[in-house]
């Protein structure tokens, strides 16, 4: 069912000093600013030859990654993004086998502009997974 | 300076059953399970097209990963793997910006025969970095 990694998701608190480790330190290539304020955050995509990472800091009163940044002050692996060819297919699927999909479940437009959802840490082995249909 | 994306590595507490998720919940192509003693851990790794996901399980008395799962009984992201060129130029230019190797410095080889250092989680934004030449 899951395809690529479309991406490793990181939040941080200073998205430039972020951008400069990884264009500077570490030599990736890496996007301009991305403000995306429907999810509550700015982006900024590191390209690498195979995949993405992709820097998110809080944007707004209400960010998704507001409370994840109050409890790991220096920031941390926020989630995976696996690519799907049919996100209803992998939902019905997934839900089947017991995993919860947060929210009402309906797939939303996600920053790529394209449906996605997110499974229920618990069910993943601790980690938050967001599942893009491509 | 970094490459490719190598792996991401997900601690896990019982490997049969994250081994499980992946394979069949989420329909990935899974590895037999290979011990890695001289690592202290039991690795199963995930195929997908563009990279891998390693399961992590502790393996003997002194895994290096037995302390994370105390942290984070449910497992989570242990850590991620960008590929480099040269090792030793990578880790000379990178304390050359004050990020700290882990270690006494050295590369030593990894869980797939080649050298690997690790970066202190500190300075790369709350992530455990390993490098891997390839």
């Amino acid at each position: 069912m899951i395809g690529r990694l479309n991406h490793v998701a990181l939040a941080v608190r200073d998205l430039a000093a972020a951008t400069a480790l990884y264009r500077d330190t570490l030599g990736a290539r890496v996007s301009a600013e991305v403000p995306l304020p429907e999810h509550g955050v700015t982006t900024v995509f590191v390209e690498l030859p195979n995949t993405k990472i992709e820097l998110l800091a809080p944007l707004g009163e209400a960010s998704p990654i507001a409370r994840f940044l109050e409890r790991s002050p220096e920031g941390g692996i926020h989630h995976l993004c696996y690519e799907v060819d049919d996100i209803i297919a992998a939902r019905d699927s997934l839900r089947a086998a017991g995993a919860r999909v947060l929210g009402d479940g309906e797939p939303r437009t996600g920053a790529h502009g394209k449906p996605v959802l997110f499974l229920h840490p618990k069910d993943m082995l601790g980690t938050l997974v967001e599942l893009e249909q491509v």
